[in-house]
């Protein structure tokens, strides 16, 4: 069975943008007792990224003069409407960390859980940052698993401080995975 | 060694309005596994709920005229100037399942997650919905423990659809907790 | 509602037994992390505690004379007959962390989940020991949680290296706790 | 980087025999809320499966006349002389859920932490089973990173009722995974 290809092909300035908002979301990170701060950023199908209530979407940030919606799937021409503020969503996330260990929450899941709980699951990308100087940061299991809850289809860029990256579906990172249509198997 | 008492006790009016909010929030819950959706509305000490970038104050859930800024802990005087916007926050979450079980979070931590990710971490006061018609639902020992990592002495609105409630502060659903101040004692 | 007492009060060279058992059992933490090493031991209703394939019943542990079996509900009298070894059960248990934090698991927790492996879910009693000199070691509200998922009026042992302990009940130190029945009440 | 083989290819006759423990061990899972009963069989390098302290290696399941200790890496020429049973060990573990769905476990990790608790880390295989009759049964992305925790290099075996199967390595299952050394890259 062919492999799509990943949903999303996000243009080089906006996978930058994205990079720059999991950086961002790191400074937020309650990391105590691992001293290791991972900050994650989220784009939804909307298309923007949001930072709780503010966007993350900043003048300086946006790319060659249009926003962040413009990291569409299907390039806009240049007669198309600015998508408004309205219409676009998405999470950044931080570890959070817990006396007892095993209760902490990593980037990833908890900017995927603020997504969800402000009522959006379609994700086209997420990107993810750490302060690993010569290693890009990739996420645990538990979060591939959470990712591959909403699509298997959709790119992981997991990066540097320096802003290089390596990128991989959440299919490539979770191969031969367990999903939900899995529990209706056995009934 | 005596117990202090809960840092905050929220005006009944207040209450009401964060128990609408965990109502609200309720609503974005993914639960396919449990069908047992749960909202959960934290408040902050800045004194607002937000759910993700859209404030749920809406003028319909003011309270008498005045803000939920005004559920603060010293009771605001008449000539106060009123809170601005600005100057708060707060979050709500719903429950977030996973085909495979243990990978799905609550709606408490959800919201807990949000609020430390957008650089919360000082807690009023939860308020917490289910479906339960009979029963007030309780948090589950993680998500306390969760709670008890930013305080042991803010309270719990344990909640039925009905709006009825009961109310319990962290260290009274949590008595003998490890805390963070336990990892220190071996060292 | 008068709450019924503790199902099962151990005689106190038991609870002894129990607790090096616990000691013993955190000597195989996995814990490069935190450093902070606990062990548990569990008493399932058939009576003695086994370190996995091993007894830990050892004779020198053996309380009085008696075997820890002897440490059951209601008193044996001297007719009684020995309760063989075959009949009885139990497991310990140790915290086991992982690179990634949140995929941790606490001693209490391996412990549970161990003897419900292997066909035991009547717990008698757990007991708790880790380094800390000055001060008890409780159970996260993780633990808490699993523990009330097979009964609440269980006695939780929380202890020091010297020996000295506090007890507990899951409902005491779990109250107001969402259970498996409670799953059942918006159907 | 060239990857290197799996450390341990098991011969055709063990794998049935770790399949059929890992079958066994199902029958203990705890899913009254899933109703999907998983069971895993993990193998030690000391070599032999135990169910806690009663091993699974009975008579009737030894492959050819000959112990499971004979799986070994390096195949025993017919002179060598047979491995105690006092010198193998292994465990089986299944899921144990809870009301509280985020706080169940899965059948690979109660195997993993039942070896560690017991004092072995060095696995040389694991077998998953489910009911699943059309589609093996795969761990979940929280179990690969725990898997991960003790090494890369080792094989799951993903079973059918059926027997059949299908084998990757932890390091296919979780390619590019965050493991312990990550966490000293930033100190
Ligand atoms: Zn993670
Ligand atoms: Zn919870
Ligand atoms: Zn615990
Ligand atoms: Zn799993």
């Amino acid at each position: 069975m062919a492999q799509k290809p990943p949903a999303c092909t996000l243009k080089p300035e906006c996978v930058q943008q994205l990079l720059v908002c999991s950086q961002e979301a790191k400074k937020s990170a309650y990391c105590p007792y691992s001293h290791f701060p991972v900050g994650a950023a989220l784009l939804t199908q909307e298309g923007r990224i949001f930072k709780g209530r503010v966007s993350l979407c900043r003048p300086d940030w946006k790319c060659s003069g249009t926003s962040l919606a413009h990291c569409s799937l299907k390039p806009l021409s240049s007669s198309d409407p600015p998508v408004l503020a309205s219409q676009v969503a998405g999470t950044t996330g931080c570890n959070i960390e817990n006396a007892c260990y095993p209760l902490g929450i990593c980037a990833e899941r908890t900017a995927i859980q603020k997504a969800v709980s402000e009522g959006y699951k379609d994700f086209r990308a997420i990107a993810i940052a750490s302060d690993m100087q010569d290693d890009f940061i990739s996420p645990c299991g538990a979060c591939r698993q959470v990712m591959r809850e909403f699509g298997t289809n959709w790119p992981v860029y997991m990066t540097k401080p320096d802003g290089t990256f390596i990128v991989m579906t959440v299919q490539e990172l979770l191969p031969s995975s367990f999903g939900p249509e899995d529990l209706q198997k056995t009934q």
